[in-house]
């Protein structure tokens, strides 16, 4: 028995040394140099080629790399009755609430205007607004999003959320449904979309989301490239609705060369970087799933495909 | 009696106007057009020209308009009789924690190396190390660089400090005196200069301080212009000893448009905004001072000449 790493395009050899690090006896096969496809139980991957995971005929568990699944959601070659789970550890909502913290912070105190002035060699001092007339929107409130939200009301934001459903109750104000939208977006200057990707939540950043914050509204994208319309966004940032956007995932990754995104003045790109698994951390619930799976129990952080996430 | 208001350089209108919402019945007058200097009993001012503060017969008090006072201590004319204050406010504070925030953030996720594949169009992931691996040393652990190491230690970073003298205990490692300042520089891949500008830390970032830091650290310059050595930081930059500077301050400013730091790859300029006195939270001590300098009070945040801030 053997776990297979299937990661296109990167080279996961820091993932090989925290797996064994946890178990040194582990049998890993790296795609694509699989010897034995009928010993694999388990599968970690992550944008897996379509068809591939149907050659592995005793596989037991899939775990993503990270906390998103729909690589394998999406993927019709997954077999549906094989558990799946996803990561869920303390340094991806680290590494994301430092994304998030970088983001608003560069968009609060102009650090692009900054630049554009030295390019330019100009001393200008730009006016900022009182910290407490700026408020965030943190949409997708979960395990991430609550702590991202935590950690920038800890610093001196103002934030609140919105998820689909009411849960237990947190010290932010959190809207809830499509009834609840409208009312959060009115009231948030920098919208952040840490969504999980569903059939709700394709597409949620549009042009009538965008219609529906403050004037110059500021938008992080960390979520999934499907949630954002592309020209809504591009027609938002023309009309001044948005003022600018910091995007971290797009509909195609990499991102293509010809794409109007990549010289947009008000557009910074990073490369789908916002929210690093560390496989240190999550080497050991990966491990821990990977003989779960092969006693047949219930995996941690398992995936349910009805809700999505 | 009035009080006067010396910016050169700026719309002093938000401070007008914060200090009227105090009390409406100031009598406020602007430099350069001051009506009557025999009225002028407290100043409050930045940056002010030479001789102009032995133009007030009836001074009794004087404000920096920030935190800093080197202004003032470095001005012939300014009376030495006359007592000193500067501003301590949350605002600033949470104004510093924020630029430094802003600074640890952009270079620890490498957002000017995506700027820059941003231009060519390029997508690739850079290696971040883990949080857990990077210091941040701040220099200068008084009321703001407190405030500042706190709020990076609250988010996840490791910080300790550098001062002057041993004070009350705090809950990270304070280093102290020039005993201390080689252990604490050899802990620190991110140097933080928060320091007041005095005999003693003038000139302090130099070449024998960075080769003491390890390879690769990188500077942030959020104090004095005067705090640095312009022709090491160069030095140290090409030889890779720093990676990178971000500087808020400079000996000159406006930086003169010729000056090498405009065009250095590895350094980012802001124009002095990192910390910035918020008016309206500023106004309550300031309105409070210049009572207590008519009534002959001590003034609150009292500077201490000798000791230099």
């Amino acid at each position: 028995m053997s776990i297979a790493l299937i990661y296109p395009q990167r080279d996961v050899s820091d993932w090989v040394a925290a797996l064994q690090a946890q178990e040194p006896e582990l049998d890993i096969e790296l795609w694509p140099e699989i010897r034995c496809p009928e010993r694999v139980e388990f599968v970690l991957c992550w944008n897996q080629p379509a068809g591939l995971l149907q050659q592995f005929p005793n596989l037991r568990g899939i775990s993503s790399f990270g906390a998103g699944v729909n690589h394998l959601l999406n993927d019709k070659s997954c077999p549906v009755n094989i558990p799946l789970a996803r990561v869920v550890d303390p340094d991806l909502k680290q590494s994301m609430a430092e994304y998030v913290m970088l983001g608003v912070l560069v968009h609060f105190r102009r650090l692009a205007d900054y630049r554009r002035q030295q390019e330019l060699g100009e001393w200008l001092v730009q006016k900022v607004p009182h910290l407490s007339t700026i408020r965030v929107g943190i949409m997708g409130y979960g395990e991430i999003g609550r702590y991202v939200a935590h950690k920038l009301t800890d610093f001196g934001f103002k934030v609140h959320g919105w998820r689909r459903n009411r849960q237990h109750r947190d010290k932010l104000t959190v809207y809830t449904g499509e009834d609840e939208l409208g009312e959060f977006l009115k009231r948030t200057e920098i919208l952040v979309c840490l969504l999980p990707l569903t059939v709700d939540t394709e597409n949620i950043l549009n042009l009538q989301t965008f219609r529906q914050l403050p004037q110059h509204a500021y938008l992080i994208n960390a979520a999934r490239g499907a949630h954002l319309v592309e020209a809504d966004l591009l027609a938002a940032l023309k009309s001044g609705q948005l003022c600018g956007a910091l995007l971290d995932v797009f509909r195609d990754e990499p991102l293509p060369g010809h794409h109007p995104f990549w010289k947009h003045a008000k557009i910074t790109i990073t490369p789908h970087i916002a929210s690093v698994t560390n496989p240190e951390s999550a080497a050991v619930q990966i491990v821990e799933n990977y003989h779960r799976a092969l006693r047949g129990e219930p995996l941690h952080n398992r995936v349910d495909r009805g809700r999505g996430y």
